[in-house]
C-alpha cells in the first residue's frame, strides 16, 4: 500500500543564511520568496515520503525529467494575510487543495489529502512568518505546485512527482488606486474546449495564451477577453474569470452573470466566493445572480441600450479586476465605472466584502487562523 | 541588436568520464542518453550565448523557472542512422528544426536559424559517434528541447529561455516483428481545437492525452483514435498521425487518406513524406492519395462493405503502426492485416521505403550524411 500525504512526518532544516526583507513599496508579484521551501517526493509504489521544510534552493534535475518535455505540472495560487492582531490567515484553503487534486487527476499526477497539505504549508507560515508583509492589500502568495520527475522520454504517467510550495511576499494588485482594464474580445485563439483541460489550473492552459495577450497588447489592450465557439460565448478574462453586470431598463432590475463550469471555465476560488456573498447579501428583489451563458453580442447590444452597468475580473491576484473598454470587431464597448475611483460600485462593494473576510476584519468560516 | 544562434561559437568540453554502451538487445526508447549534450541559453535582449557541448549532466533550477508553472516548453524527435559505410545520416532536419521554430513563435520563445541548430547536432554526433547503434531499425534518438528559464511568477513572455539536445540510443520500436494495434474512438476527450495549439509540438499537448490512454487501456485498447467534433472527424492516434486506405469495391480504385493540415493537426515529418512518396511512386491509374476530412462513421460504413484494405499510425518513433482494431462505440471496426506479416501491404511497402532512405541505402535529398 502507498504512504498517505502525511503532516506527522515533516522534517524542518532551518536556513543559516536569511533573506533580507524588502520594504512594502518595493514588493514585486512573484519576484521575491522567502527563506524556506516545502518538498514532498512522491513515488509509484512507495507513496509520499517525508515532507520536509528547507532553505529554499535550486533543484537538481536531468534534462530527460518529463516536466521539461511533456508538461506534468500544475499549481495552486492563494495567500496568507496577516491580521489586525498578527494572526495569519488563509482564505478557503481547502477550496484550493480540492482543485490541486482535481488537477492532479486530470494529468495522471499522484493526489493527496488536501488538510495534511494545509497544515503543512501553515508551518512553513510559521517559519516564514516575519516575511508577511502588514496592511490591507499586502499578503503572502503561497505557490503550491505538483510536477512529473520520472526521467526518460518515453510518454506515460509519470512514476515519480514532487509536490513544493514556494510563498513570495507580495503588495496590493493596484498600488496607486484601481487601473480599469481595456480588453480585446478574442475569437483569433481559444483558450480552451470541451473534452479539453480549461478547467484545471494546469500550466498546459497558460503558455498558449501568451502570443493572443501579445497581439491584444499590440492593439493597445491589455488582456483578452476569451470568446468561444460560433455563438462568441464569453468566458474569461486573461488569466482570471469574468462578471457582468446589467440592468433591465424596463424593470431596474438588475443582474450579476457570469459563465457556467461547463468544463472549460477555471473553478476560481475568488469566483465562487463572489457568487456566494451575492446571493448572500444581494437584495433578491432588486438582484439576480446568474451562472449562465452569455455573448459578446449580448454586453453589445445591452450597451448600446445603456443596460451594461459594470465588468470585472475576478482571480486570487487581484480579486477584482475592473473593465472599462472592450474592443470587439470595429467598435469599442464602453463599460461604465465611477469616475472617481475607476471602478464599478458593485465591483468595489465585492473587493471590500472580500478583504474584510481575508484580513479577517469580520468572522467567517472561509477565513482561518493557521499562526 | 540580438545574436544570432552560431554554431561557429561553440566550445566543446569531453566528459572523463564516459558512461559504458548497452548492447542493443537492451536498448529501451529514451531510457538511456549518450556522454554529452548540448545547451545553448537565451536571453531578452542579448540573443542567441555560446553553444556549449558538455558532459551530459543535470540541470540546477529555481523552483519559480516558468517552466515548471506555465508549460513554456516544445520539443522535437529526430533520429541520426548508421549507413553500411559506417556514415552518420540525418533524416529531413530542415523540416524538423522548421517545425521547432514555428513551435517557439507559438509560446513566445525565441526562433533561431535552424540550419546552425543542424551543424551544432552534427556536432554533438561527431563526439558521441559510438553510441549510435548500427543495424536497420536502430538508430540515435535526437531530441531538441526549449524551455523558458526566466525565474518568477509573472505570467508573460520568457525573457530567459534554454535550448539543449539530448540523444538515447534506440532500437526497433517493434523488436519482434510488427504488432498491429487496437484502438478506441475517443470522443470523450478532445486534443486540439481550432485555435488552440494542437498543430505545435508543445509539452502542454501531451500531459492531458494520458488520461484517456489510461481509460483505453483499462477497455483493452493500447491507444486513442483521437476524433474531433461532431462529425466525429478522425483526426490522429495517440502521439502520430493516422492514414487510412480504402479501396472502392466498384471501381477498384484505392485512396489513402490522412486528416489535412487545418491548425488541429500536428505536422509529422514521417505523414510529410509518406504522402510524398506515395504521390511519387504509387500508380495514378490505381491510387489517389488525399488530405481530406473523414469521420469514423466514414471507416464503419467502408468497413462493413468490405472496402476498408488497411491503416496505420506515422510517426519518427515506429516510422508506421499497423492498426487492427478500432474499439467505437459497441462495436469492434475490424482493420486488415497481412496474416504472416501482422502489417497491411501498403504500409510494409511504406515502411521499408523510409528505412532505405534513413539508412542510405538509396541515396535521396531527404538524407544528410552528417558525420
Amino acid at each position: 500500500m502507498s504512504a498517505p500525504l502525511s503532516a506527522s512526518k515533516l522534517t524542518i532544516t532551518k536556513t543559516t543564511n536569511p533573506k533580507p526583507k524588502l520594504p512594502n513599496d518595493q514588493l514585486v508579484f512573484g519576484a521575491t520568496f522567502t527563506d524556506h521551501m516545502l518538498t514532498i517526493e512522491w513515488e509509484d509504489g512507495i507513496g509520499w515520503k517525508t515532507p520536509e521544510i528547507k532553505p529554499y534552493q535550486n533543484f537538481s534535475m536531468d534534462p530527460a525529467t518529463c516536466v521539461f518535455h511533456y508538461a506534468f505540472e500544475l499549481f495552486e495560487g492563494l495567500k496568507a494575510y496577516k491580521d489586525k492582531n498578527g494572526n495569519v490567515r488563509m482564505f478557503r484553503p481547502d477550496k484550493n487543495v480540492e482543485r490541486m487534486n482535481k488537477s492532479a487527476e486530470r494529468i495522471a499526477l499522484p493526489t493527496f489529502d488536501g488538510e495534511e497539505l494545509i497544515k503543512l504549508i501553515g508551518e512553513l507560515l510559521k517559519l516564514d512568518h516575519s516575511f508577511i508583509p502588514e496592511g490591507r492589500g499586502y499578503s503572502l502568495y503561497i505557490r503550491p505546485t505538483l510536477i512529473g520527475t520520472d526521467v526518460g522520454l518515453g510518454v506515460h504517467f509519470p512514476k515519480k512527482a514532487l509536490l513544493y510550495v514556494i510563498t513570495s511576499p507580495v503588495g496590493p494588485y493596484y498600488s496607486t488606486g484601481f487601473k480599469p482594464v481595456r480588453l480585446l474580445a478574442t475569437d483569433f485563439a481559444t483558450r480552451a474546449w470541451p473534452g479539453g483541460v480549461g478547467n484545471r489550473k494546469l500550466g498546459a492552459n497558460y503558455a498558449p495564451c501568451i502570443v493572443p495577450q501579445i497581439e491584444a497588447a499590440k492593439k493597445g489592450y491589455q488582456q483578452n477577453l476569451w470568446l468561444f465557439g460560433e455563438e462568441k460565448f464569453i468566458t474569461e478574462v486573461g488569466t482570471m474569470n469574468v462578471f457582468f453586470v446589467f440592468k433591465d431598463a424596463a424593470s431596474g432590475k438588475k443582474e450579476i452573470v457570469t459563465a457556467p463550469l461547463d468544463g472549460t471555465i477555471l473553478e476560481g476560488v475568488t469566483r465562487d466566493s463572489i457568487l456566494d456573498l451575492c446571493r448572500e447579501r444581494l437584495d433578491p428583489a432588486e438582484w439576480t445572480v446568474n451562472e449562465r451563458y452569455f455573448t459578446i453580442f449580448e454586453v453589445e447590444d445591452k450597451a448600446s441600450k445603456g443596460e451594461l452597468v459594470e465588468a470585472f475580473g475576478s482571480g486570487t491576484a487581484a480579486v477584482v479586476s475592473p473593465i472599462c473598454e472592450i474592443g470587439w470587431r470595429d467598435n469599442d464597448i464602453k463599460v461604465p465605472v465611477n469616475e472617481k475611483t475607476q471602478i464599478g460600485d458593485l465591483t468595489q462593494q465585492i473587493a471590500t466584502w472580500i478583504a474584510e473576510l481575508q484580513y479577517g476584519e469580520k468572522d467567517h468560516e472561509w477565513s482561518r487562523v493557521v499562526v
